[in-house]
């Protein structure tokens, strides 16, 4: 009983269940409402429970997101920047909004030759990561393991395999380490699902998203404060997309935490952040998670990432040595991924936007170096092996019934994922 | 006298003076007929020649190509691919010509969703570089040596930068090692010269260059033992074309050592091998080297490379510590390098092409994993620096006076390479 307490609090630690509300966690932090852009804060004490006797973990399989990085597209920092520099030429700029397009002008700077690259931040995260999953799980890496490192072909992504590879490798220099970044494994890796896809674009969908967005945009506090005429605003600049732009460079100033103390921030009040981050969570949650406004079918992009993962691990089962699979992508497909292997409570269903805070946050779920483990043990004289998943290095639970949660038969959750990727599968027939 | 005839010797080993011709080495291994896809074969005994008393290596600045990898355009293996099969379907193959058919098939298959990428034997080449590196300069390596290791955004390179590292790594775990791959750096780790470019279009550099490989592609024999019927040739295929397509699919063949042991160099004659190759060494001659032809120019196509090589040194020199600058990129910028530098007769003009594979051998230049080591040496209380050159692990004359040979005074290489980067910035204006 004291250990399913324990276990609750730890999955409460993770999904606020019965802790703080989404409201009450951004206002403490405001970089939560980065969401995608959240900077990967580490497992916050999160505890790791001890295996059964006798039992000793061989094998980890992941996806991890890439670390922190700049923004994708050059016009994510010009076009901001093109609106205030053409009212600042008008002379409609108050003091404040002068010192914006300062700020701004200086990331789009910094971002030259950079778009859509890790930040030294992003290799510190991973360089973490793998350091503390060795020191959880040092007999998966003792000795001759053997590391199959897979990547998708983004640089982003096969810069934090190295930084995670050259961790462990000076952790244990004997470690074999086997990389790759192909084309070849872009089905699995990030797999581009153009049926699924579709289903954004229902008509339904866009007229929920957009009823929300409107409800929780309100841009005209932060245009007064930005330009001195509310004329040249009504004829020059679209609010509500200033508005968001302002607030993703704001949100991914954390992913330069060393290069830079630049602060868009504090032209924000905080619920305006979490209103922004409200939609944001929102998108997320329709385009990648289970929602059942795209019928609860968005995590099926990652069917061949899961069967990946399953038939990965048989055959690491079979070896006899110890050792891993890495594997390092991107949010868009953590986020489907944790929601089909029904990690936690990542696969529930929320129709209700406004309830959707309550249960399903993204700066838990899809942060910069979001991840998933999945730790193998096994018994010396037992044919029987145990798993237990980690989201973000916190212990999840999986859909099957156990009696040693968070520790599973893997032939019990192997079953259930093969029947369900199957009844996918046929589904589409 | 005796030191001065070693390093002649040594420097003979590379460039062939007074040992064996090219063609001589091309009939005792087909395989350096690749050319630029001649599989690295290491320093083959090559010495080092100890510093003077009392100097130690503190600081090391290389370039290196990236290891064997696939052929780029998916077009090298579908166009022979449907040439032989058209010819199949109408009857007219030989037993030798489906043969290779087949063959050819083979590849094209294990080329899918792999073009252009890092093959096994790509990576042991860079293993193997690494450590010799460390083993031939511990000092530059030990304790918490610093290694700032770049690549160009492509990932065979990324990919030979990681095996590097992780090489490094694995030999001193405290070593810090930082690693980019960015556009940010493109401008000198593949600058793209479309100035310089143009030379190679001018009407006697193109006349030049067909009527040598016009004088050296006799396609008649393999058409023979290809085909059964010389009419459907003369119709159906462009037997120039043919030959250059399966020879080069022949010679790439050596880069996946690890992972087949099919063979198409069985079906050239060496004189083949070796007229094919000294068609396409006089094309990287005119197009990188230091040709008469493109006006002695194109080397400078480096010029951004070489001044971030003696910019970086000139910050490295000043630190107290210890470590390396590894740059990772590709053959058509190593080639215009090792010219520029004037390593060994790298930059020596021959402007008849009968002569050239006397003094110019791709092999020996521009192999997969061809690398330059710039190797700095320190003496405690003295301020005078020396530097050795290595091109492919051998050592090479640098174009200033030296009474220390293989051993340069750095402040006499730098002056010399500063003040030709100034005349050709000033040819410009």
């Amino acid at each position: 009983m004291k250990k399913i307490l324990l276990f609750g609090l730890l999955f409460s630690c993770i999904f606020g269940l019965n802790a703080q509300t989404a409201k009450e966690e951004i206002y403490a932090n405001v970089q939560r409402s980065g969401g995608n852009y959240y900077a990967y804060p580490g497992p916050e004490n999160a505890k790791q429970t001890p295996p059964p006797a006798g039992y000793k973990p061989f094998y980890i399989s992941t996806y991890a997101r890439h670390g922190s990085r700049f923004l994708i597209d050059e016009g994510d920092y010009t076009k901001p920047l093109a609106i205030l520099q053409k009212a600042d030429q008008a002379g409609k700029l108050t003091p404040l909004g002068k010192e914006v397009m300062a700020v701004v002008d200086s990331m789009a700077r910094m971002s030259r030759g950079r778009l859509g690259e890790l930040t030294p931040l992003g290799a510190i995260q991973h360089e973490g990561i793998a350091r503390r999953m060795f020191n959880n799980f040092p007999q998966v890496f003792s000795g001759h393991a053997y590391v199959d490192a897979r990547s998708t072909v983004v640089i982003r992504c096969i810069l934090s395999m190295m930084d995670e590879c050259l961790q462990l490798k000076g952790m244990n220099p004997e470690i074999n380490i086997k990389n790759d970044a192909s084309m070849h494994d872009m089905y699995y890796m990030n797999y581009d699902d153009k049926t699924l896809d579709k289903l954004r674009e229902l008509p339904e969908v866009k007229a929920a998203y957009l009823k929300f967005r409107n409800e929780h945009t309100h841009p005209e506090r932060l245009m007064k404060t930005l330009f001195t005429d509310e004329n040249y605003v009504k004829e020059n600049v679209n609010p509500d997309i200033l508005m968001k732009e302002l607030f993703n460079l704001a949100a991914n100033m954390q992913s330069h935490k060393y290069q830079t103390n630049m602060d868009l921030y504090h032209i924000f009040t905080k619920q305006e952040c979490y209103d922004l981050w409200q939609v944001d969570n929102f998108r997320w949650y329709i385009d990648f998670g289970p929602s059942p406004l795209t019928e609860g079918k968005m995590p099926y992009v990652e069917a061949n990432l899961l069967n990946n993962i399953l038939n990965t691990a048989d055959t690491c089962i079979l070896k006899k040595g110890n050792g891993a699979t890495l594997r390092f992508g991107h949010d868009v497909c953590i986020v489907p991924l944790e929601s089909l292997m029904e990690l936690g409570n990542c696969a529930k269903e929320i129709s209700n936007p406004d309830q959707l805070a309550n249960e399903w946050r993204t700066y838990k779920v899809v942060a910069m170096g979001s991840n998933i483990q999945l730790v193998f043990f096994r018994k010396q004289g037992s044919k029987d092996v145990l798993v237990k998943a980690l989201l973000n290095e916190h212990e999840m639970s999986l859909p099957v019934k156990s009696d040693l949660a968070p520790y599973y038969h893997w032939k019990d959750v192997e079953a259930y994922y093969r029947h369900k990727l199957a009844n996918f599968r046929n589904s589409k027939m």
